[in-house]
């Protein structure tokens, strides 16, 4: 036989059992969107390119997937273009198209396109693949599933409080155990402002974030290496080593940016949301860090980031507040926050911690041996009425060796395996098999349809 | 304000409304797949261009979407060649790879490069989006999602008897009346055998369609103009006159079709499924029809397709036994036998029937009025025990003006809306507005839930 036929590298199948194991993870997260009001969109997988381009800086541009333009895909390009042979001008050329990268710039599109249809605030959630040209790595795919979660046309701080409780809900219901860990741009613009440092900012907190791995003396020192003056570095210090709960956080904040206009609003920004969580019942601890930093460029307030307690991986959910999402769409003044939950790692999480509860897996109920034309003839209808109830039920369709049947049985899981030869079909009593247990008994197709609901 | 920024032609956008009527199908499909021991693989949406060209005739190779390989995509091509603008030749140098143009080769290419970790029959389903760069039209899109169904690795017809009665679940479940029409290829094979045109088969078919609209006269000349002969056009004229029911054309094929083996066998395989389905509790007309000739290099079996009674569309639903599906892909002697649902078409079939239930849509159902910041944080722990109860809820996040608030509401059709104000705060009784009555009540936050759990 030949050899297998291969998938492009960095993509996946997913089995029956990878995709039990997926759908419970979608299902609970879209589950939990809806509770909080949020309403499902969906956008095409392909955007054209000049929706794409720019957004994803430079680097993101060489990763996007490009379409080739369908028929004469050539008669734009010149031949001197043609042998030029620069790429990514070619790909200009000859491709006006190419692969969603994110959730967020199509949906900052979708918003634009559709501003004249839609109530403000707009709370959407969008739940679908994206492709990034990226070198496939463990755990890093050319294509997977984002889960965002995202609310535009409303400044209120009340969006952030309910994006926490919707974080710590997905998780409760996952029985993963979190950190959610919070911050705000607007203080670490506020920190640069201080030390007069705006363009060290990534720098600082990349240096605050090693402290428990290199202590302070050699964080110190990475930060003069960086080209922080001495005595920046020293007002640095109660932000460096900042630490208690959340309260005395806050308090030695507002003492060390006490003079800046903009730090102080990224303190009452993080203290409203975490006086309001206070009066909520979140199971998990939400923790002001720092350290995150992530789209240092995009977000503009509050920034959201998820760990797990119980396994060493990286955030599992991330999002955050950003002011000007549409401007890039001509549409300006339009705030965001949002929160994306990453299916990929959670999917890892809930293995490495057997998390996935049983009723995840919807495979087959019951199995009718097929015994022959005449017994399969009667079982036909006894199948159905299992249908009927809803309960997932076949006959097996061949008519070969019980052995065989039975390990397809097995290899499935079906809990019941119902045998009906000449004395079941003159009876109506149905030989049924608990595969479980093993037991084996005589009962009506009415009292198995209440057996397997039950169940 | 800048032009709208569009997305590519032939593709869609999904607002939350559409995406209501779209889970509902999806979801009402999914069950009864499951139902029927159907379990969800997934494929990614990329595959190489090995796997796709050449499965779906030369037209189809112009109709994939080709992806530009990333990084220097013209390494692989030589001055000469980029000057011979050959927009086939050029694809075939410049990408590996290529958007999915159906889920069945898709799924062959799966069976293959998974067969050892399969235990058959294999029977899967499978809900994903496929691109076509077709020329976009009324209800043809670029991008479009198929719902498909098969059974690999089984020769029993009880597979295509299951398949009948999935199809008839599925159009009850939406209340769709429906005609599943049924035809064999072995018995187009016996036809085209007997009056010896073996390549004649689709203009014979597609001639016979044509009798209820321009008449037996007009059947006999088109044939004729297609060069078969008088004999040959005389031997047909039972089968173009083929009336009655189910039974009686069978009847009349197995005269006609006598001297046929393989006819026969189409006849037997035929009635084999219509006789186990009269014991079975079909709601659906199943008739037997020899105009079906779909892809009939594909099917060599039993062949389906489902026609809306009460709205003027083509099929809805079609499918078929193909014996070889897997031999593409060098593992040859897999017989399958599958069914695919048209989401879009079904999409609109619903429309306009009016048949979407009201339970299709998933919007919030309680709003709280937000008066201020005070009110804000005295209604938060209740919005929590709404959701809490899985009650889809939400804090408007503004404390903007009421009118704005309700006209929310209004547009997002939320069937509650609570105020709380100063005496509420007292009294911990909440004012709560039913929008569809017009009614107004006060009632404690338990009582809001069991009402609102019960409606």
């Amino acid at each position: 036989m030949a050899t297998k036929p291969g998938i492009p590298k960095g993509t996946r199948d997913f089995s029956p059992a990878e995709m039990a194991k997926r759908n419970y993870i979608f299902d609970t997260i879209r589950e939990v969107f809806y509770t909080f009001g949020f309403q499902p969109i969906e956008t095409p997988a392909m955007e054209n390119f000049s929706t794409l381009m720019g957004k994803y800086g430079e680097e993101g541009d060489k990763l996007l997937f490009k379409i080739l333009n369908s028929g004469d895909c050539l008669n734009n390009i010149k031949d001197d273009e043609l042998l030029e042979r620069n790429a990514l001008k070619f790909a200009a050329k000859v491709c006006e198209k190419g692969l969603r990268y994110d959730l967020t710039v199509p949906f900052a599109r979708y918003v634009v396109a559709h501003r004249d249809e839609l109530s403000f605030p707009f709370k959407r959630f969008q739940i679908q693949p994206v492709w990034r040209a990226d070198r496939p790595q463990k755990g890093r795919y050319r294509e997977f599933y984002q889960c965002d979660a995202d609310v535009v046309g409303s400044d209120s701080l009340l969006n952030e409080v309910d994006l926490v409780q919707m974080i710590d809900a997905v998780y409760l219901k996952f029985g993963i155990r979190v950190s959610i860990k919070m911050n705000n741009r607007k203080i670490l613009t506020g920190i640069a402002e201080i030390i007069g440092q705006a363009d060290k900012i990534v720098d600082i907190t990349v240096a605050i974030d090693k402290l428990d791995k290199i202590g302070l003396d050699n964080v110190n020192a990475e930060l003069a290496e960086k080209g922080i003056p001495a005595k920046a570095i020293e007002t640095l210090q109660p932000i460096i080593q900042l630490s208690g709960d959340n309260r005395s956080k806050l308090a030695t904040l507002r003492t060390v940016l006490a003079t800046s206009e903009i730090g102080l609003k990224g303190v009452d920004e993080m203290e409203f949301v975490l006086n309001s969580l206070e009066h909520l019942d979140i199971k998990n601890e939400v923790e002001v860090d720092l350290t995150l930093a992530r789209g240092l460029n995009y977000y503009t307030g509050t920034i959201f980031e998820v760990k797990a307690l119980d396994v060493q991986i990286g955030s599992i959910s991330g999002g955050g507040r950003y002011d000007n999402l549409t401007g890039i769409f001509g549409m300006p003044g339009v705030s965001g926050v949002g929160i994306s939950f990453g299916a990929d790692r959670i999917y890892d999480v809930l293995n490495q911690l057997d998390l996935y509860p049983k009723s995840a897996a919807r495979g087959t109920q019951v199995m009718f041996v097929n015994f022959g034309a005449a017994e399969a003839a009667y079982c036909l209808p006894l199948v159905a009425k299992l249908r009927a109830a809803g309960i997932a039920s076949e006959l097996y369709p061949d008519s070969v060796k019980m052995k065989k049947q039975m390990s397809f049985a097995n290899d499935h899981a079906i809990p019941y395996v119902v045998m009906v030869g000449e004395s079941e079909m003159q009876s109506g009593q149905l030989s049924v098999k608990n595969m479980v247990t093993g037991e084996q008994g005589a009962m009506t197709i009415e009292e198995l349809v209440a057996l397997v609901a039950k169940a």
